[in-house]
């Protein structure tokens, strides 16, 4: 890094960061103030460090690759290949630099030129050479960061020459989205893009190992498209775990083969159904992109879509009035004593884990919001809340060795350890939700961790409560039957509220070391397909920085502008991401100023 | 009317009226329960009891067109043709019957037929019968209704005959409008549609005569496209007021010929200007819809963005700290002691009026916010508050002078009447905004009024505040300055809100003969043309039926279920609603109570 080293000390002009608006914000950026061009000609050197050979990948031009492929064969050495993961990422890094064309300007006034001379003498990147090997000494010894293998360098020099190392293809990728995220089109160029900061150089790495969102396809249904869009912005801010909240009390959308009626039967609709074929290709479109998808099938409770194919199976389905029964309608659980349920529980699961091995280690078995109310009558009326226990925790053993079967780590929600107090084997991750302290619990517990509490990273707050008045002339005391029907989490969680979210605020350094990440949560009960770009974006992507970057940063006009560029971004890729800040205090910097 | 009083003694079965999802609500309601079909090429017959004489028009299909033509040349009679706007209206229904394909499957269970069968022996309407025609004494025969000229009756019987009847186009166009409504696609038909109520007997009638939108195209720029999408959706719940509050501090959009920086200089970008010929297209647009566009024009306040132009006009443009001098960035205000600013006001409404007095007998000149503090300094030093309001008065006579000549009624804030105690023309129509306990007041002095309070009524409400940190670390007392960073009109005004919302409570009979209606505000400050669609529907459509049916209905699970039904149908048109309901509740009816 000798070279970077006398960068540093020599010849950079240090900007205010927000001159490169990155985002998530990068662990480590310095740069300078010189222009670099980029054409679409731009090529892919890759190189792997292990086999020590390189590989010339002409990309984007059917004439260079048919030349390249000819002068191999002439030439008579085989070249490695890069991973098809990586092609992939820096053909859409490509495509976000030269089909979007993105002029920002929205962030200057009116009349002020913003943009480099079209004509000057240029200097141009021609080829990004991307180097897989280890880079753990290289970040210890820049920066204090937590090694990761999710870590990458990116450097581009002012005669533009540039490179992303990583030890990784997910390290890889994740550098390529940064390096699109460096360059506007120019107003008068339709092809080329540039960048204003060279030399630059970064070194980044995340902050925590989990960084994901909840995505509920049950409460209502998103087709497997509306989530390939959800994957595609995750992975602009370099969200890594999509968890598939994939079967609800209200329909079971995912086809399981070896229970054929379950979603034939479950689902809302013949049209509203995942097949395997469906699943397959979100995992794949996660992978691509440096995410893995995992599902969770929420146990006992959240259940009742089973009742519609196996009514057997559900204890209390549909039963009334629904609010004494569960959190919301429909009533209904497994029946924890049934021989049938271990059964159905074994073939579920058998079928189900080794489709979500395919593309993550985690598998989430739910556990949350377990009625006790539902087993007070007919053959359950004799089981206490001890009893309702020893079943819950004989249930969650059974499809923990089922877990264990498919090497998948188990992942439940807190209730299942704080209000249950079952014995959980201890890989098991605990994802809170109902309050931040409930992260100090879990953690005196000894177990992994996930936070996002319902206080500022529920998605689906503020916009009122869903129910309907039974008894509109007089709705009796429930808030949410009057006047001004106010739902049990708001108030709406801002973009604002989301960063200034601080999760490890009290912990220890010890405690810190637990805490596997964090999700935000996009419970659908009043979010569908067309309303859902707007309700996670951009709200998910300021979580996304807290997640990468540790969080504990106020929010500033930096953090505004930054993101504001990122919605920009998303916009032009068809994500209709809500609004950051009004035009004008993006066009007068430090105008909005409170 | 013998007829319609015969069947409903004799032949109706009396359903529950959610059967019968019109939204708005109509005043008068009675249907059967049998089944009618329609098909694309139904005919408009139109029929002008003034005249006497009635046409054909052969619609949607050139050669019956042709004939049509060839047979009137023939017979050598001449015919009254409908008026064009009548003409779009049946056009627009019958692309809403027919290309739209609505098919309610998801209020329904799901193994439930809900269609009538396709092969039974039909019933058709093959025309449909428009008559002009005075309507006052049916109305007021039928009906408690007040006399509007909006007002219609349509009448389909179970043979297949339709007809309505209005006494002007306006009414027809309503009627129209309802008229697709009743109409469902048939999942085994690709173009057949049909209803299942018939016969339907309905008179209709509003509230209120002026049911509006406020639209801020100004904070951030809407494009005229935009705006016919809000027209288009506008007219499907019977709004017939577009306020286009169309300039403010931040920007001016609007072209005025007369004075060409104004624009020029004033929008955010050449690309962000709506040119002479845009705003008569949405004049246009709103008119064939029933809608009256008509402009606001907000001074002596929010008017920052003519500084860029002619910045001697503006006292305390862009000063800081904003806090002090507006209630949100920029700050500066109409000098109102300067005689350019007197010749300035007269160039511009003398080129304004005429232009909007083309579609609407309203002009909007604001009138709110006003700042003393901005008068503090400069040749303004010596201004006392008093000195100001006679300033303010003079400036206000001399806009309403101009506004005489043009025969356009003013409107204006409450503030000029409630906080400054101008004398106004008496004839001014007085729009309320920061509480409903306004609307008393205003009533008090004897002014025509219009009712929104911002508690209920304003769609920007809740998504947090827009401003940025100025010292993050340390923020000060501004609590939109810290987490949770709210917005001063949280929470979100969610549609039950907005629809419970009863601005007549407490109001005598005489009170209430002065309101004239009541308009529902989307500013802008956080709102683009990406998010407008959600961030209006099915809000406003929730404020028509309470500015068309008078208010005062608790919402029930049939408001939900017909509000659905209308966002499904503002879905097919292209217009991206947020969500009403969840799709288990509208399948299970009676599922969601609480």
């Amino acid at each position: 890094m000798a070279w970077v080293r006398s960068i540093c000390i020599a010849h950079l002009f240090l900007f205010v960061l927000s001159v490169a608006a990155l985002w998530p914000q990068p662990r480590v950026l310095v740069h300078g103030a010189s222009t670099v061009w980029i054409s679409p000609s731009l090529q892919l050197s890759f190189v792997n460090r292990t086999s020590a050979s390189s590989s010339l990948w002409a990309t984007g031009n059917g004439i260079q690759q048919l030349l390249g492929s000819l002068l191999r064969r002439q030439s008579g050495r085989k070249r490695d290949a890069a991973p098809d993961d990586i092609v992939a990422a820096f053909e859409r890094a490509k495509g976000l630099i030269f089909n979007h064309g993105f002029v920002p300007r929205i962030f200057h006034p009116k009349n002020i030129t913003f943009e480099p001379d079209n004509n000057e003498n240029r200097q141009n990147i021609t080829t990004l050479t991307i180097t897989l090997s280890k880079l753990e000494h290289i970040i210890s010894k820049e920066q204090d960061l937590i090694p990761s293998d999710e870590a990458y360098l990116l450097d581009i020099s002012e005669s533009g020459h540039a490179s992303i190392t990583a030890a990784t293809s997910r390290g890889a990728i994740y550098g390529l989205d940064t390096f699109a995220q460096l360059f506007y089109a120019h107003s008068q160029s339709a092809s080329e893009s540039y960048l204003s900061i060279a030399p630059i150089h970064i070194v980044d790495s995340p902050a925590f190992e989990h960084r994901g969102i909840n995505l509920d396809i049950s409460r209502n249904w998103l087709a497997p498209q509306d989530v390939f869009r959800v994957l595609d912005a995750m992975a602009h801010c370099k969200l890594n775990k999509l968890h598939l909240h994939a079967s609800d009390a209200q329909s079971w959308p995912l086809d399981v083969p070896a229970l054929p009626e379950l979603a034939a039967k479950g689902a809302y609709d013949p049209s509203q159904i995942w097949s395997p074929q469906d699943l397959r290709q979100v995992q794949r479109h996660g992978h691509l992109r440096g995410i893995e998808v995992y599902l969770e099938i929420d146990i006992p409770g959240h259940t009742t879509s089973v009742a519609a194919s196996q009514p057997e199976l559900i204890t209390s389905a549909y039963r009334e009035p629904w609010i004494t029964y569960a959190a919301e309608p429909p009533a209904g659980q497994l029946a924890l004593d049934s021989p049938d349920v271990m059964a159905f529980l074994d073939t579920l699961f058998n079928d189900l884990l080794p489709r979500n091995a395919e593309a993550s280690s985690h598998f989430h078995f739910g556990g949350d919001e377990v009625n006790t109310h539902v087993y007070g009558l007919g053959s359950d009326s004799s089981l206490t809340k001890d009893k309702i226990r020893a079943l819950v925790q004989k249930v969650m053993d059974h499809v923990f060795t089922i877990a264990a079967k498919h090497q998948q780590t188990p992942i439940v929600w807190e209730e299942l350890l704080l209000e249950w107090n079952l014995t959980l084997p201890q890989t098991t991750i605990i994802q809170t939700w109902r309050s931040n302290e409930a992260l100090g619990h879990v953690l005196d517990r000894g177990h992994r961790v996930l936070f996002g509490a319902s206080t500022h990273w529920y998605l689906d707050c503020g916009h009122g409560a869903w129910f309907d008045p039974a008894n509109p002339s007089d709705p009796g005391p429930d808030p949410r039957a009057s006047p001004p029907y106010m739902d049990q989490c708001a108030p709406y969680k801002n973009w604002r509220t989301i960063y200034s979210y601080n999760p490890l605020d009290g912990l220890s350094p010890e405690q810190r070391r637990l805490v596997a990440g964090g999700e935000v949560h996009m419970w659908n009960e009043m979010t569908d397909a067309v309303t859902l770009d707007g309700m996670l974006w951009p709200r998910a992507a300021a979580a996304a920085e807290v997640l990468w970057t540790g969080g504990g940063t106020p929010v500033s006009e930096d953090t505004t502008r930054r993101l504001a560029e990122f919605r920009e971004r998303l916009l032009l890729e068809g994500i209709a991401a809500g609004m950051v800040q009004m035009e004008w205090c993006l066009r007068n910097k430090g105008g909005c100023l409170i």
